[in-house]
């Protein structure tokens, strides 16, 4: 029985009960549909508990449900415990979405909230394309979510700052012209971007709104002529120089819906699928709107040639940092660390990076079975001491200025179990069979999802979650629209796009095992049979030898295996010192089947 | 210059000038979409002397473009040359699509013909979307291809005989419950089929309409109460008591189209991209029609046991024809054969199988550089002699009483180039691959062409066609919605599915090399990862061994290649001679690396 969150509903559902609403759909967004959300925008994990990073909260009168992913399974089934409310498995098959449970949990004439400003417009849209006869309650009038949550955090807003154009590799005014072109060839006269990665990254700017993400709030408008930036004005105090020098038109940030009721463009470009609802019902009805999904996100996605080499550079320290824990940890493997303390080290660790800004996320740090909880993160209640025994994972990431870094490695620490081999061994192949994967320029990543499913799949195993994920560039480590997962229709890649290479195999109770790499799309040959293109590793660590067994790999395996340590001992061997570089040639020693 | 093509085009140019007639649409079809044509409906062949079968010619005043796929690029070429048709190559990067073709050569006010009884709907609906401000006529009135094409074969219509429900292993008002128990599901009053296969499928019906496919020309309508079938009554005088029995009325080919616009129901289940537009257009305005697959394509998608339990019984046959056929020419390529001799031969040595009726598509035959063009058809005036040299390249397959074949294997008659061992070898392991695949429920064929693409685009190369089709039963050799594709979209397999699997290497000038065995999907283990799936192999012949490279491949592949062929040798044995055992024993003999 978990108070708060039995005291949050019910005051909720008196809230909802004055309102005559039978139901509330409680979504884990904001105004601008991100995906990591600042402490005031956290409604779903203060009525559930739970703190993933994805999943919706369904709440009704006496009944309440969470539909979270693979991800998250164990760790909500544990958040959720004591608190009344049924998780629901997204992906799994008899499992509903939020639209079947509506549509199993409502009757007629009943009323239904969710907040226009955190669902998007095409959300809405399938909420009404479910036509069971219900009233969908969207603004803030009806709310009863906010006025419950009384003691959630306020919003605030921090500064902003300008990215040297060294870093950025191209003018905010030249990404800016590049959008109004696409603009044109969509006939588009207006454009709205809510996107807060989006807005950060087309100005050259940064913030830091969301923890771990340098992004800030703020709503963008571009015509064929101008720029409007909706920002907090004091906020933006200190780059008023570099908008204007832009072009850009700085306007409060509170501004925003009352300035997009009044444009009148003829035909706007607007990502009914990326807006939320509230963004997309200010819009005139006499404007025409080109659903379509923003160019700046995909200008964002191919990374230009100076990010590409920045990204490179802070690469090789991430993974120098991350060699130095796995040395650290596989020698203190004494109780001396636990996997707070474990995850602090690292964080220290990488702070010794040059341009270490922060961590991109918070750190993954999870020892024998904890690491079976895919986004686990240690509180002290579960924090255990790490020993010789068993195996620790860990996925990390920084903010750097010249990359956002991605990296997960798990460490073998004593004796394991064949089965933990066996997972592991294949798990590794599967990572390196889509680092070398060559394929057809028009081929869609889940097609390439094969190559790192199949060692797994060929076993009777899987993990209930993607294989890669786009990354930005000192922005989110989770940046669309790339995406790899066999069930999904993300675009093909383009070169200069990132995407994480992460396949893993979790055992409840036993353990978890996740290899990730950060890969960047490059073009390979061009001949009669077409373009190819292949991934060049951007992650440079070692992959833990001690729990591979050479004898389940292809010969290709070992080889690519082999490859790829000898890639990490040259690149590493630059930045590390001479006794780094004796344990470094012991981590990354070429193995063979005999 | 090709007299006879200049000749009927200059006729049609004048039938569409008579007519203020821009420009003609001519499709590779039949008022039923068929895939394969009766001659009299061969008009596209007619007008341009391209004999493949998929392509459609696209007629101007003063131009003519012929678009086909990746199959019939270099048939295409050559067949083409001198008729002043230029050869549009769908599939690739900027070749427009008969759409973008309109697009590009089409002015306002133009008038487009294109028959209504050859289109689909969809297609119909697709020009109409091009918004070129164009008159698109597609009523039989304004036609200017069908009096033109004054010397074509005119419609008859062979005699319809049952299938025994020995060989059916279902009744056909059993399967017309079924579809009666879909539209149902779909609130449909009434269902139109116009799919030859699948009306053949549905009532346990052949005929003998369209060369190696045993199909009758037929139209169906089935509504809650009554099922009505359309064909020529006295093709069906032999059959009227099993229509009766299975309560399907029996009414005049010719008495289709009245019919459909007589009929009301409230709601009409109907593929729109499957039906042509003269049907779609011939149905009342008030009534609703459903767009949606046919349930009676899936259901005959998926084979029953009694199918499958024949399916598998004429494989063995099958297979035991191919590797005579492997054992004879192998062994007698000192110029006694030729590509035409050979096919014959093949044949010959089918019909000897029990249950055999016809081939289910004409031999392709293809010797040394012949075997690059993909869909090769030898002629009196390309014919070659074979020798031992170089390598024969034969797909084919029969009609039996319970099954339909397609098979493709290449024979190595001599001295082969290491190229062509290095693709034969590649194009091995893909096929392997893709037989061994284990994958979840959920997983799309396209995504499983990754592993049959893998072997080839790790070396730069690709075939430009499919890696599979679906394959009927008793019916055509080519059945939707089976297929496997990186690019395409069809739906995931269930068990009883059956798909080829024929990756391929063709390098111009040189040589050909395709692989193709016909798989069946089965379950595999069900546990907490979800529910797999795998292929069986229906083909059982053996792969030439050689011109395999052993050096080249992983140790898995060897061990799939050893497993196939102890497999091979196991069925083929329980059917073969004694003196076929001894080489049958050699061509299936485990290889390994040294």
């Amino acid at each position: 029985m978990n108070k708060t969150i039995h005291e949050r509903l019910s005051l909720l559902r008196n809230e909802m009960s004055k309102r005559k609403i039978d139901a509330c759909i409680i979504p884990s967004s904001d105004p601008h549909i991100s995906e990591y959300l600042n402490e005031c925008f956290k409604y779903r994990q203060y009525f559930s508990g739970f703190t993933g990073s994805s999943g919706t909260l369904y709440v009704t009168s006496d009944k309440a449900y969470l539909i979270t992913d693979g991800r998250y399974f164990l760790q909500a089934e544990k958040q959720l415990d004591g608190t009344g409310i049924s998780l629901v498995r997204a992906g799994i098959p008899g499992e509903p979405d939020i639209f079947t449970l509506c549509k199993n949990t409502l009757k007629e004439n009943n009323t239904v909230f969710a907040s226009g400003k955190y669902i998007t417009a095409g959300f809405y849209k399938k909420l009404k394309e479910l036509s069971v006869g219900c009233v969908f309650l969207i603004d803030t009038e009806n709310d009863p979510v906010t006025p419950s949550a009384k003691d959630i955090a306020t919003q605030k807003f921090g500064k902003i700052h300008a990215l040297p154009f060294e870093l950025a590799g191209k003018s905010a005014s030249d990404k800016i012209a590049e959008i109004r072109a696409q603009m044109a060839k969509k006939s588009a006269d207006g454009h709205i971007v809510t996107s807060l990665e989006e807005i950060a990254w087309i100005l050259n700017l940064r913030g830091s709104d969301i923890k771990n993400t340098p992004v800030f709030f703020a709503y963008m408008y571009i015509d064929e002529k101008d720029t409007y930036l909706f920002a907090d004005t004091d906020a933006a105090s200190g780059v008023v120089g570099e908008l204007s020098q832009s072009g850009v038109k700085l306007y409060d940030y509170t501004e925003f819906y009352s300035f997009i009721s009044s444009v009148r463009p003829g035909k706007l470009l607007l990502n009914v699928s990326g807006v939320n609802f509230a963004v997309y019902s200010s819009v005139d009805k006499s404007v025409e709107i080109i659903d379509s999904t923003d160019p700046g996100m995909l200008f964002k996605a191919v990374k230009n040639e100076t990010e590409i080499a920045y990204i490179k550079k802070m690469h090789v320290y991430d993974g120098l940092a991350v060699a130095r824990f796995m040395h650290l940890i596989k020698n203190c493997a004494n109780g001396e660390y636990t996997e707070i303390t474990a995850s602090e080290k690292l964080q220290e660790i990488r702070k010794k990076c040059p341009d270490y800004l922060c961590d991109s996320f918070d750190t993954i740090c999870g020892y024998k079975d904890h690491a079976a909880i895919i986004h686990y993160k240690a509180t002290p209640d579960t924090d255990i001491a790490i020993f010789k025994d068993g195996a620790l994972l860990v996925d990390s990431g920084g903010q750097y200025n010249g990359a956002t870094t991605d990296i997960t490695r798990v460490f073998a620490l004593g004796e394991l179990e064949y089965e933990f081999k066996l997972h592991y061994t294949a798990v590794c192949c599967a990572m390196l069979r889509l680092l070398n994967a060559k394929f057809k320029s028009d081929t869609r990543p889940c097609v390439l999802d094969m190559l790192a499913r199949e060692p797994l799949w060929k076993l009777g195993l899987d993990y209930m979650h993607g294989t890669g994920h786009g990354v930005g560039y000192m922005l989110s480590v989770h940046e669309g629209p790339c995406s790899i997962h066999y069930g999904n229709n993300a675009p093909a890649f383009r070169p200069g796009m990132i995407v994480s290479d992460e396949p893993g195999m979790y055992v409840d109770g036993k353990h978890g095992i996740r290899i990730e790499n950060i890969l960047l799309c490059v073009d390979d040959i061009k001949n009669e049979y077409g373009q190819f293109f292949r991934f060049e590793s951007l992650t440079v660590a070692p992959i833990d030898l001690d729990a591979i067994l050479p004898e389940l790999m292809e010969q290709s395996d070992i080889d690519a295996l082999n490859s790829y340590h000898s890639f990490v001992y040259e690149s590493l061997s630059a930045v590390c010192n001479a006794v780094e570089l004796e344990w470094l040639r012991h981590y990354t020693r070429p193995i063979s089947k005999s």
